[in-house]
């Protein structure tokens, strides 16, 4: 069963939309801490931007490898909160997952050769809430904290019929050479990190890429740092996640390319 | 004795409004750490704006009873650091405070049997400082870090005379149907957050809110979810925290409505 | 030597230029938990200005000796990453710090009698990354988790070589009775601090400092605390880290005075 690797003690890790002004994440915590005082709570980033499920997908992707094994990951970026899409349980084997079933698990999905996902339903981990608005609160803090206590995925109900996946972000092969792909996350450097991964350039064949052409600028070839370029050049390099990126030495891609989160980005090996 | 329930090992959560840039948190963290090692220390939330005393205690009310027993709340909101207004160290049985005596502490002192404050006068809980500035670092964090530790509020210095509390934070009855209440906090996410609680409309008779009416607009009735209402519109719901909000599907209420802190919200029952 | 004091189960300290928006520093934590899940993260600070050392080594020199003896400071400030910066970890004895060697440890170091600094080379303590532009994560983090569990210093790689020191933050005597220094950071609220401390001004006699000038502006003498001058005056003060500041009651001195990062102070006693 994948939930054995879980033990009381284990780390619970959060994401979610809701920035730092407000009392939201606090109370998640204060929640969690009520129910597994053992629980250590991890903050890895509460300003996703709001309701962008692409975002929140995509930071867990990049963080969640990095976490010791049993790691509970509770994401809250649920822009269907009141609806009736579902909130889920997950795991892979090594981690947990508590989220919306709204994509926001899709990436991490992808990657798993061993993905269970359960329903939310047993009222009886939920807390009783006056209101329908703070599901981070009264949802999935609470089976955060069941979970790092040591319960079963399958104990919060039954299995998920069909599970949310994100669409469009694969990148098109256009040509024998060539495939397009898109800016999917602009980082706080003003980083374009696209969804064009290291591996998928490999099989359009064993030559490097050697123009990426994004906002109408052409890059030439892959670079290993920001200073192999001037100060104020763009440049195309191997992000840390694995992506391909697009950063400028001592600048803003994102401003000086005029990119954002969707523009188009062409790649051409050869 | 209300303090009775604190242990060692227990939790600290902070409350303030010295933001995320400098080193003024951090610091306060280290003081704790260092006379409490087996303390845990929970961020609530250090974006209260500037010295807004309203906000921190309403922040402090809408999380506080979602923690452990035991835990110790450390609010630093001052806009009279350096002046003659007393620090205080408070309990209502469950919980513990340690915050200037502006008012910070009134929204959850109003819900409490058992309130008991003293003044923080003893000066051998603090830290020796070279300046009048920065009593988070001085006086909150270590008399917060020595609660954790076991000491009684009684420990700290002599019960408070005058406890400041919050003026015009009531809502006004207009009419037989009808109490006129505010605006008194806006969240990340623009919603309005009123000073009308579920309890008072219902001394108003047993029919449920008609008509609220913000900035010039008539909403009907109270919703259940954002959904309820079209994309753009604005509606009234019970939030979270129990107080009538006023939101927007898919938008921001303070822009739409040109509300802001302060604004009058009218509800007639009926 | 200097290193025995560090224990399994100490606090690690971060301060980062990564703000808060992405996964980076959640990432980081993710490292040092999987290196040592006995370890406690405390955050200092994200929000250093992009690149900027000197605000480093200062919320660094102002925060770290209110921390137990033990722990690890990480500092990932790092405009050099990807170039043959040095990466060092340090020891004044009773606290240890993990940074790249750019000067983000100048401050410390000037303080501290029985500096050692070696540098990272054994590539065992590091993560194998695919990319050269994140060392928060595969350099200063993992590295920090195995000081934290009493891997010594010298485990790392040799002493250091040349150690970084910060240039042109002493201030300069321009007269019998007069100091000329400068801003050195800025903090949210707008308060300049400067360059002076009290025991320089010390030296150039037993009289307090009389007149301070800056931007064009002379304030007179040294205030205890901002209620002595009326609203929107500014005045001078012996800040909480000890530093002479300047601030303006109930207001923001930077925009009142136009005065940023690097303008003159001046200061004469007498």
């Amino acid at each position: 069963m994948a939930e054995e690797k879980v033990s009381a003690g284990c780390l619970i890790a959060l994401i979610t939309d809701f920035g730092d002004q407000d009392w939201y994440v606090g109370t998640m915590k204060g929640v969690i801490k009520n129910i597994a005082p053992e629980a250590e709570i991890i903050d890895i980033c509460h300003q996703i931007p709001a309701q962008s499920v692409v975002a929140g997908a995509f930071v867990l992707r990049n963080a969640y490898e990095f976490f010791p094994a049993g790691t509970v990951f509770c994401i809250v970026v649920d822009p269907g909160v009141g609806t009736r899409r579902e909130a889920v349980v997950a795991s892979e084997g090594k981690y947990f997952f508590v989220a919306p079933n709204n994509g926001v698990l899709a990436l991490v999905a992808k990657e798993s050769k061993n993905w269970q996902v359960h329903r939310i339903t047993r009222r009886k981990f939920l807390i009783p809430s006056v209101s329908a608005t703070f599901q981070g609160r009264d949802v999935f803090a609470p089976v955060a904290a069941h979970l790092a206590r040591g319960k079963k995925i399958a104990a919060f109900g039954p299995p998920l019929k069909r599970f949310i996946t994100l669409k469009g972000l694969q990148p098109r092969r256009v040509g024998p050479n060539t495939l397009v792909g898109k800016v999917l996350y602009i980082d706080t450097f003003g980083n374009l990190i696209t969804n064009l991964r290291r591996e998928e350039l490999l099989r359009l064949g064993r030559k490097a890429p050697a123009t990426i052409v994004v906002s109408g600028k052409t890059l030439r070839g892959i670079r290993k740092t920001f200073g192999s370029v001037r100060r104020g050049q763009a440049l195309a390099y191997w992000g840390s996640s694995g992506w391909l990126e697009i950063g400028v030495n001592h600048g803003n891609a994102a401003e000086v390319l005029q990119a954002q989160v969707g523009t188009d980005v062409e790649v051409r090996i050869g």
